[in-house]
């Protein structure tokens, strides 16, 4: 892509009412535009960066069994007043709107209920089970407040899935090997490292702990308390000698860290199949209930998060598999001849399907180099009469203070 | 994908108040699930078919210069104000909703505004034009009654891209290659021999015609008429000689037919750029207008039209290119070997990157013939006793009647 026909472009500014550091930075560089408070469109860099996180997810969810679907946003009242999720007194949240005959629908904020209504009628026995479906689709919250930028939305990219098993054991299997997929995604982030299964609460249906999915940050709006040792932490929230005990944490061993959660896993147990009346017929035909586990991880948030984790005073700074580009190229000084090469190069990288966002314009040195720092492409390469003269370009990595002078096969080794 | 895996079954019923046979085939076939009138969610297969027609419409859309981004739905209600798109006595299939503080906003119905004030700041010389962008994306209409199944629903897929050019020159230019790229859609679709571009009424703000994209069916809702010979047709909508005389089109010539339409592209002219005060620097510095261009596709419109268009008395009859999986394998017969070749079948396919849906099932021949064509995949490879001993298998496409018997190698080369 050449600079100048991408439709983005880089500001010094951002709407006054912006105060969350993960949106000021992406709407600086372009990736994204706020429509209202908690509700942002994602302009082709930012899409880009959006279909890279969606498609890594999308990939483990695949390798744990997971079936792509997609539910709608509009729903009907009945489903959910079944479970009694409707009424605004027990579910606070809702965005709600009228058909033009006057019936109320919800405008979706999660999907327990119509994923058990839509697929309730294939899991009428026990060789129907397990069954795992997901989704990656914009869900609406309807926040008192949202002024995170992308941590916490009116309308955010979410991967949603739900599993559906005939036994305890059998849902513990699912359970445990999503876990391991998530971790998976997380690695495949460049959070691998820093992120933390961490018990949270489980909610009123379910004895057993939820858990989050905590990166550890000076950005994190979460505290928990963490057991290098064993990789597993606790959410303040449920800090107690009672929980540490059933953890088998110890108190002492534990280190208080800032964290910003990037996923969730739940039990729900029988609670929603058996208020949607959906059961199936165990082997010797007696009607069971169906345990529900669902796993989240918000798509967008994901992105603000590494948006704002990654970067520094300068701007972004994307892990190179969901940077929007791979490379930013570009050549600095008058002569006709850099730009020649940088063109040249431009089609010699793209041939080696090498993402390339070429920096075309004759704008000045510091305004090209601001802007590639701003942008947070991981690499950069520079075409200058210098460097040209030995027969070799300058490299450098976003994330790293040196440059260097490379040809261009060391180059090609270093992005492959 | 094995059937006794896949999370859809087939069914013999469908709601009673589904009149649409597209959505009756799909709701039978397991493709997708009625929510509420107008509204579907797409199971597993279903979500294959739309992903497949998404990535036809992205690649032709990305091949003309439209770079992809994503608006939210949540919409602020200032922004259609100023182009008097916000009252309901002007628009009257809004949904909306509201902030937990009261404000009013609209659910997404297109996306005019949004895109203009999210890309309006780049737009500021005639060096940032011409600029193409694009989602793909649910829109939400209000509409009255929603009886079509997948032709008009309440919510649904829609493809939506938006020019930006300074000239009517450069307008048209850009206008002319979309229509080229909607018709290599088309094509790949497998409506490419029975699709016209139609004209149709231009909107008030433009002395042009819109174009339809019509594809000839019975089971059309709109009547145009046709001339063959030249390519062209005109909507029964704005049939007049004065009309007929401005397109250079003989009224004896012209042949009535009922056709779908399936995409349509509009000229905005300066409409809405103007209405969010939006402009542009020429070359000598002086403020012009930016024309607009809007093209439509819907994609879940499309699967409904596709699925209908193509179906017979047994069921659906996907075109290879958007079909879920490519062949039906299964076997037919009580003998172990019989399973056991299918299953390295199903291994060797796989292994060969062909889509397959195993039914891995033991069921009844009938159970097995009926659902393979109900489903419409468009090839089926049957293992049974008398192919096996004569070293062959049995091959028939869906849109044929005769079964042919070839080798593992001939199939192959027919599937690829």
């Amino acid at each position: 892509m050449r600079v100048t026909n991408l439709v983005s472009k880089t500001s010094r500014t951002f709407p006054a009412d912006e105060e969350a550091k993960n949106a000021q930075l992406l709407i600086r560089a372009g990736y994204i535009h706020k429509e209202m408070a908690g509700v942002y469109s994602f302009l082709p860099l930012g899409f880009r960066v959006l279909e890279k996180i969606k498609n890594i997810v999308r990939e483990e969810m695949n390798s744990v069994g997971g079936q792509e679907v997609m539910m709608s946003v509009l729903q009907p009242k009945d489903i959910w007043q079944k479970t009694d999720r409707w009424d605004d007194k027990k579910v606070d949240n809702w965005f709600k709107t009228k058909l033009v005959n006057g019936t109320e629908v919800g405008v979706g904020l999660t999907h327990e209920e119509p994923i058990i209504d839509s697929i309730g009628d294939f899991l009428k026995s026990y060789k129907d089970l397990p069954k795992i479906v997901y989704q990656i689709q914009n869900k609406f919250r309807n926040e008192l407040r949202a002024k995170s930028g992308l941590f916490r939305g009116r309308e955010f990219l979410m991967k949603d899935m739900y599993s559906f098993a005939s036994s305890q054991e059998q849902h513990i299997e699912i359970y445990e090997n999503i876990v391991k997929a998530y971790f998976k995604v997380y690695e495949r982030l460049g959070l691998g490292e820093v992120t933390y299964r961490t018990y949270a609460d489980g909610g009123i249906f379910t004895k057993r702990f939820s858990d989050e999915f905590q990166t550890i940050s000076p950005i994190g709006e979460d505290t928990i308390y963490l057991d290098r040792e064993k990789g597993i932490a606790i959410n303040e929230e449920i800090m107690s000698d009672e929980n540490l005990a059933k953890m088998g944490l110890d108190k002492q061993k534990l280190e208080k860290v800032k964290a910003v959660e990037v996923g969730n896993t739940f039990h729900l147990e029988t609670k929603y199949t058996d208020a949607l009346d959906v059961y199936f017929s165990d082997k010797n035909g007696n009607q069971q209930s169906i345990i529900m586990g669902c796993y989240g991880i918000g798509i967008s948030r994901l992105m603000g998060v590494i948006a704002e984790h990654f970067s520094d005073d300068k701007g972004l700074n994307w892990p190179k598999n969901i940077a929007p580009y791979s490379v930013y190229l570009s050549f600095i000084g008058q002569d006709e001849e850099l730009k020649k090469t940088a063109e040249d190069l431009y089609e010699k990288l793209t041939d080696q399907k090498i993402e390339v966002l070429f920096d075309d314009r004759d704008a000045r040195p510091s305004e090209k180099l601001t802007d590639s720092e701003l942008l947070g492409i991981p690499f950069r390469i520079i075409v200058n009469k210098g460097t040209l003269s030995d027969g070799v370009l300058e490299f450098k990595q976003r994330s790293k203070t040196d440059l260097e002078h490379l040809s261009f096969e060391e180059i090609i080794n270093r992005l492959k």
